[in-house]
């Protein structure tokens, strides 16, 4: 399935997309809820959502007539790889590594595909990051990586927005990866069984207008989703609900030559998965933004 | 006013704590619920709370009867200062940073003030951490030095316990900081008044038994409370109930000569700091845990 949160007029709700048209599973299944928190808890839940989505087409609305929300409000945890794409390595000046680099995002950090990204006042060195990002459904602690494939619920477009001169102030990432409005998750969260095992061999890229930013393949990551699973749950029982951001491919833009190529207010970076989804946003600067809108 | 939240028998309440003895707020008020979740986000609460401290005396009860339970239960987030004191920078082989280091805490690494410490089966390298941690009473974004104890709901205990081999598996700390049950809070809340400044000048010492591990002093922190809310605070929207964690002094295992001394299961440890309390954390090996412990 297809899954798609977002509003129509006031209301959020939980929809099925196929063929461009969003089932909504919510007015059907309040159960559902206005997110996904409960369908990646509940095996029930999910047959219902698919029996919904299938058999009620009739009621279905255009996706364009959805703003986008996010897949789950707030994510119990936003775990993320470093590196995991040799040439991106390479391009950061890092050496190969053999265990993944790894950081924390809180909540506040994300926002919704299409919600604007919010480039600070204190500094220009916004940057993308095209990142393929999975949704756990089912939670555990040394979770093998022969069965860690059966702890994803859905697979969804990450855009690791990174204020580059923040995350190297110290060696640690960690203020970087966590500007306000800087992390943009989805639209579209879509089930294991409408992609390849793991999520593997789909195209990710990153764009603004036709300017390609990058362009690679999610079979160039170095720990697969079913190994990134397995070494993150050695430490950390995984919850439902768990985002886990799987690493970027070269050609961000602290990296370019000539570069740097910062994201700039004005411009909308595109991130896009091959059979998951596009998400979309517009870059704003945080000095043009109202009082209210900032603390939203 | 000092808090304690926690369990007699089956159910947890917050209490007010005064001379040893310890007063049901929750049972008074049920509003207040069972953590300090709405004390920190209300202030009307917060003056139901201190009369009932006042004046329910008569129905208070023995604070050992207490078993303590989280301040808060999932804290929006856990934010960590790395290095805050020279001789612990130096210790640890570091420069000294002219911007603080950051990581994070996931809810699963977090638990109470005498609940087991977990050595896990991978590594035996658990080591402690004697730290003050604030709870954010105020929520705010681009928060002044000048104005930023007001945003402190109150100061407790941390011990950031960390998985040493695991934090330097690579340049990121996050793996070695974020094992379950490895980081230990609480059990007292206290309000910034009953305190000084900033919680300036406060004797900070670990110890297993009689063996003196660390021994400092706040006074010794690089960035201050103030400091480190403004710093957090340019890039994140701090929230009511953020945990902010700030560095801890020298002596910690890894670099003890000779040493390393690692925490060993059979031990407890106990991190004091002057006029908050003490946080002990007896020290268990995954191993040991039954799965239904482990899993919990």
């Amino acid at each position: 399935m297809r899954f798609l949160v977002g509003t129509i007029g006031p209301t959020q709700s939980v929809f099925a997309v196929s063929e461009g048209m969003a089932v909504n599973l919510t007015e059907a299944v309040p159960a559902i809820g206005r997110d996904l928190a409960a369908l990646t808890a509940s095996d029930d839940l999910m047959a219902q959502a698919k029996e919904i989505a299938e058999t009620r087409t009739g009621d279905a609305v255009p996706v364009p007539a959805i703003t986008p929300a996010l897949p789950i409000a707030r994510p119990p945890s936003v775990l993320c790889l470093g590196l995991n794409y040799i040439e991106h390595i390479k391009e950061g000046g890092y050496d190969i590594p053999d265990y993944p680099a790894m950081f924390i995002r809180t909540p506040n950090s994300i926002m919704a595909a299409g919600a604007p990204m919010v480039r600070p006042a204190c500094s220009e060195t916004l940057d993308y990051e095209a990142e393929m990002m999975i949704i756990i459904g089912k939670g555990g602690r040394h979770i093998s990586e022969e069965t860690a494939l059966e702890h994803v619920f859905g697979y969804t477009v990450f855009n690791d927005g990174s204020v580059r001169e923040y995350q190297r102030k110290t060696h640690q990432w960690t203020p970087g990866k966590n500007f306000d409005d800087t992390g943009a998750i989805g639209p579209y969260v879509v089930t294991p069984d409408e992609l390849p095992e793991g999520g593997k061999g789909l195209k990710i890229e990153s764009r603004v207008g036709s300017e390609i930013l990058q362009s690679s393949n999610t079979s160039n990551m170095i720990w697969s989703v079913a190994q990134t699973i397995a070494i993150m749950s050695q430490f950390k029982t995984l919850e439902v609900g768990d985002h886990i951001a799987l690493g970027t491919p070269p050609g961000v833009g602290h990296a370019k030559k000539p570069g740097p190529r910062w994201l700039r207010p004005g411009e909308t970076v595109d991130i896009e998965i091959e059979g998951i989804g596009i998400c979309s946003s517009p870059i704003v600067a945080e000095e043009s933004m109202t009082k209210t809108e900032a603390a939203e």
